[in-house]
């Protein structure tokens, strides 16, 4: 199992619209993935290790996926309908990171 | 729910035994917290999103508590010894992120 890791950076005065990620992209994406996307988690960030410290990162999905493979085959013919969908809830560039499962 | 969440920099020429941590420092973890730590999950770092694009995190752990004050009530006494055991397997410092589980 691999999952995709899409982490959205805390920039002071970025716009992040966190229902509208988790009722209308999220369900969006995995609509469009089907099957390959075998089921999603979301985060919202609310705070570093110390008092006061910020998050890294405003807001995180991962999708699970039963290899690299898979993932590629559920999302490339989507790409362009689910990376279209992100402005309308952020002007924030996500970073993406692939990872294997070790433990899930 | 909330998650903790421990990201290890992909860094050049970093150490980080992979096995040692699923094997010996996340059960040291869940044994010192108990039942404050409800799950955790493992990720080891496949890639970026492009082609040959390096992970940003060599390795993450996400850490399941009932909430922060649990969180915190379970880890705080034992963050010497679990803190202390970070030596054994990485010479990373690890970016830490909590979480809100929107979606689990």
């Amino acid at each position: 199992m691999i999952k995709v890791s899409v982490m959205y950076p805390n920039t002071p005065g970025a716009r992040f619209d966190h229902a509208y990620y988790r009722d209308k992209h999220m369900p969006l994406l995995k609509r469009l993935m089907g099957d390959s996307c075998k089921s999603y988690t979301i985060d919202k960030g609310l705070g570093g290790l110390g008092p006061g410290a910020p998050a890294v990162y405003v807001g995180m999905c991962h999708v699970f996926c039963d290899s690299v493979g898979s993932f590629q085959a559920g999302f490339g013919p989507h790409a362009a309908e689910i990376m279209g969908d992100i402005p309308n809830y952020t002007d924030l560039q996500p970073v993406v990171q692939i990872s294997e499962v070790v433990v899930g």
